[in-house]
C-alpha cells in the first residue's frame, strides 16, 4: 500500500479525501476494531495529531469510513436502468454479493458493529432503507409500492444478508449463480405469499 | 412489582433465582441497558453490594438475564410434539411472536446489543443455531438435514426476526394470522427454490 508523501502540499479537503480513502481500502479486509487510528497514520505516514486534526477522533473517522463503504454500497449495487425487473434485480444482487466479497472483514463489523454505536446504526440503517426503497423505484413490474410490501422487502433484505454471509463462510454446495439464483427468485415469490388486498395500491 | 422482603432467610442460590427472575421481568419492558444494577437493587430490596455478590459484576447480571431469555424462547417456542409438520411448524412461530409480544424491548436489544458484546453475541448465536436445527429435529416431511437446506434456514430465520420486529413496530395493514401464515408458509417455498441435488442428502 503506497505511502503518501508528507511533503506533497495537499489541501486539507484533498488530505483527508486521502485518508477516507486508505480507510476504505482497509476496510476491504479488516474490521471496524482493526482499522485504528495507529495503523492509518502508519499506513498514511502522518502523525497521529494530525490524524485527529482531520476528524476529530477516532469514532470520527470510523463514522466517515462506514459511511463512505455504505454509500459506495448503495452507488455500485443500482441496478442497470433497462431491462426486464427480474433480470435486473440479478444485476443488482450480483453487485451486492461482488462487494461482500471484496469487503467481507469491514462489512461483517459493518452489520455486526452497527448495532451497538447509534452513528453507525443510522448509516446502516439509512444504506439498508435505501436498498429496500430501491426495489419500488425501479418500476419493478412484479411489485407495488405498499406498506405490506415494504415490510417484506425488509425481511427480504434481512434474509439475503444472512445468506450471502453465511455463504461466504461455507457455501454449503451453493454456486454463486444458485445462490443468486436464490436471492433474486425469491423476492417475487415472497411478494405473492402477502394478500391480495395489501398488495395493491 | 413485589419487593422481596430482606428479612426472608434464602440459601444463596435462590437468592440468585429471585434476581434473575426480577431481571426477566425486567427484561420484558426495558432494554438492557435499562436494566442496571441500581434498578434491580432497588426493586429487588438489596444493596447493590449484595447483587455484585451474587453475579459479579454488572456484565455477567446482564449475560445471566439474556441466557435466561434465551432459554425461555427457545423452550416456548418448541413445536408440539404431534401433528402435520406445516401445523407444528405455524404453532411454533404463533409462540414465536407471543414471546417478542411480551418481551419486546428487551428482545430488540438482545437482538441488537448481542452484536458488540461478544458474551451476549455467543448467547444470541446458540439460540438463533438451536432455533434453526428444531426444524430439522421435528421431522419435518418438507425438508432434509442437508447443508443447503440448513443455509436456507439461517436465511429464513433473519427474515422472521426482521419481519416479526418490523411487525411489531408497524403492522403494515398485516393481521396477526396474516404474519404468521407468511413466516410459517414460507419456509417450504424458500426451500424449494433450491437445487434439487443439494435438498437430499
Amino acid at each position: 500500500m503506497d505511502r503518501m508523501s508528507q511533503r506533497t502540499r495537499l489541501t486539507p479537503e484533498q488530505r483527508r479525501e486521502q485518508l477516507l480513502d486508505l480507510g476504505i481500502r482497509l476496510f476491504a479486509h479488516h474490521s471496524l476494531d482493526e482499522i485504528s487510528i495507529d495503523v492509518v497514520a502508519r499506513e498514511a505516514g502522518i502523525s497521529r495529531g494530525l490524524l485527529y486534526h482531520y476528524f476529530g477522533d477516532k469514532m470520527a473517522f470510523r463514522e466517515a469510513v462506514v459511511r463512505r463503504a455504505a454509500d459506495a454500497l448503495v452507488a455500485q449495487t443500482a441496478p442497470p436502468a433497462t431491462g426486464e425487473p427480474v433480470e435486473r434485480l440479478l444485476a443488482s444482487m450480483t453487485a451486492y454479493v461482488d462487494f461482500v466479497d471484496a469487503n467481507y472483514e469491514g462489512y461483517v463489523s459493518m452489520v455486526r458493529g452497527a448495532a451497538s454505536d447509534p452513528v453507525l446504526r443510522e448509516i446502516y440503517d439509512e444504506a439498508f432503507g435505501a436498498l429496500g426503497l430501491r426495489i419500488f423505484d425501479a418500476g419493478a413490474d412484479f411489485v407495488e409500492d405498499t406498506p405490506a410490501a415494504r415490510l417484506m422487502v425488509r425481511g427480504w433484505q434481512a434474509m439475503s444478508e444472512e445468506l450471502v454471509l453465511s455463504w461466504k463462510a461455507d457455501p454449503a454446495g451453493l454456486s454463486r449463480e444458485e445462490l443468486l439464483g436464490v436471492l433474486a427468485g425469491s423476492l417475487p415469490v415472497l411478494l405473492e405469499m402477502l394478500p391480495e388486498r395489501t398488495r395493491r395500491e
